[in-house]
């Protein structure tokens, strides 16, 4: 298999069936700094190469021939969908401006507010907490330990040393110690998958830790791939009411603390290239529990589609904001009630969080209520009573 | 490079980089009969194929070790998203059963309207035409002389044998002999791309002889895979416009005759095995002007989430039938007027066909109206002022 460097020009030989992130690893290069494409299309960390295909690394951060768009100087960071490159000083400057524009646009938080960053360990958490210090926010990180083997000690090291480095607080809390399971055992138990009760105990233990702490606001790093990616899952189902609360801010309610995306103007490329350019040291790798994962398969359409066309994802996420939302506003959640096991905010009798731990644990919360969630599976949705709209012919 | 049939079991070997379409006509196999995989990704007639590939060849139309789902005989037809395989004769009801129950559902047209089928000679539209008479509806064929060369002789043979076959009368009309362009001429000259202009004109000339002719109903065979890539791609733009009005039905209004698709419930390879099933001869070939069609795009978008998810687009479509629509009606395109050089309906002083055709031909229509439409590639519309909000930093 021939391997073509753009830039410098030099083509690399290997041989077999191999994943694009071996390849890289053994180019030593970083996968959030190249895009890797074979025939026009990109392809995912995870796919597979095969003898015989020609594939394009082509870095996002260039060598230089470039020219900077705000300075005129040699680029390092070419963004396709803004047909414009960056110098390293300009391109930290884009990506602040960025999110000072998020932070201005939705009235997310001033600079007496007290805001809790959501730290996985990642390019994008690491790189909001970094953004956010360096404009003069009261930030203070917070590490959720999910308990998944190395790939959780390797994050909480990260997060650890990240805030050290630069003396901000980081608060941490343990899945397991604090409520008595941790991710992979909620994955093996209970009727919820993995990745669905990672995302419900984030959501909840963040929440109920900025109350707990007295913080105003819950800032996390999604960035415009992670909310197009959601939006075209939510839009596919015509999930309107998931739809309707996909937005940049979401606002502060009985029990809940206000919810924030300053990222969401920026691509997964962009948080990539700003952490590599700040020097800061991220957990690359991807969750070992994530294979296979829905929102990786959405991610990977909407890369197919930005290869094609590029600024699909802008588009479809900030049109989305201007022009869809006000149409789905109607569709919002209807009021909320404390929890009558932890008196956080839930529609029902019992918030989602605690009935997923108890059916992990094996404990009762009493008679299940009436609202009880059931997991749909796509492929489930289209029964044979569905398709002759009831007996069979 | 092998080829793995999986039924009949036989590998085939070829060698180099070819295209998915010659692989099968080498095997003589029709491409609307078979699912063709690589790593559980479905591949599309223009997909290349490298050395090294193992590529399954799945037949929609398996050997029969598979039983139907309605009569327990031996299956020919297997559709993925319902989990059910069918006889020739169950699928053949099955479809008839799928387009009476969209008639029915949208009110589309009863026994005593004329109905004008649009036809191209492809499979959706002949397959069309074949279920409405064989359901008993007055139905005529119009078919409509694009003039691109070989291409549409064939389809005009096409389509007339079928006609000739069954009795049916078929009327023609020719865009050059008619209105002085044909869709090559108009895709060099003129601002709009081929597709676009072909697509505006074939709006215009099937509704402009409907109301001609006396026709009650125009009916196309847009099938549920031509729906869900346009809805793909309006959604991906937020055209909400455009959303509100992809119905299966469009309402007469004041020069605009009622347009219908009775096919929105059947996937692409539904239409194909039935025209295959039904032996009617239908132009397999694509249009040779289609390439890098952003529709195509769309299509294999979502046939890439159809793989992993079976259901995907039906979910989609249907779903935005059920629960999306009702909050885009307010969205509708505002009132109609007359075409001041055709009297066809229009929102502005000249309807886009006569513009679309004054562009072509050389000629003046008068000062140019105020809501002239501006193509808008997509690339185009995140412009580095809308990126920072005005000037330059």
């Amino acid at each position: 298999m021939k391997v073509k460097l753009r830039n410098p020009d030099r083509e690399v030989e290997t041989s077999g069936n191999r994943k694009v992130r071996d390849i890289l690893r053994e180019l030593d290069l970083d996968p959030d700094t190249v895009l890797v494409i074979r025939d026009r299309e990109l392809l995912m960390r995870e796919d597979h190469v095969t003898e015989g295909d020609l594939v394009e690394i082509r870095p996002v951060i260039s060598g230089g021939a470039i020219k900077c768009r705000r300075c005129g100087g040699a680029a390092v960071v070419e963004i396709r969908r803004h047909n414009a490159a960056f110098c390293r000083g300009c391109f930290l400057h884009h990506v602040r401006e960025q999110v000072k524009r998020a932070i201005k646009a939705y009235a997310m938080f001033g600079p007496e507010d007290r805001v809790l960053v959501a730290v996985s360990g990642g390019k994008d958490s690491l790189g909001l907490w970094d953004v956010l210090l360096n404009l003069g926010y009261r930030v203070t990180g917070l590490y959720l330990g999910l308990g998944i083997g190395q790939y959780s000690h390797g994050s909480a090291e990260v997060a650890r040393r990240f805030a050290e480095d630069r003396r901000a607080t980081l608060l941490e809390v343990d899945l397991a110690q604090t409520y008595g399971f941790d991710v992979p055992t909620a994955g093996r138990r209970g009727s919820r998958s993995t990745c669905a009760v990672c995302g419900l105990s984030k959501r909840y233990v963040f929440n109920r830790a900025a109350l707990e702490h007295g913080f105003d606001v819950v800032a996390t790093g999604h960035n415009l791939d992670d909310e197009a990616a959601t939006l075209l899952g939510n839009t596919l189902r015509w999930q309107t009411e998931y739809i309707a609360r996909q937005f940049p801010v979401l606002p502060a309610a009985e029990g809940m603390v206000r919810k924030v995306k300053p990222l969401h103007r920026l691509s997964e490329l962009e948080t990539a290239a700003y952490a590599f350019l700040r020097r800061i040291d991220y957990v690359v790798e991807e969750c070992p529990l994530v294979a296979g994962n829905t929102q990786l398969r959405y991610k990977g359409a909407m890369n197919g589609l930005e290869a094609g066309s590029p600024g699909t994802k802008a588009q479809f996420f900030l049109g989305y904001l201007d022009r869809g939302a006000p149409l789905f506003r109607s569709e919002e959640r209807a009021k909320l009630r404390e929890c009558e096991r932890c008196g956080q905010p839930t529609t029902g009798r019992f918030c989602a969080f605690c009935r997923a731990r108890a059916q992990i644990l094996g404990e009762r919360l009493g008679p299940p209520p009436a609202d009880r969630e059931v997991a749909v599976e796509l492929s489930e949705e289209v029964l044979p009573a569905e398709i002759y709209g009831g007996a069979m012919p």
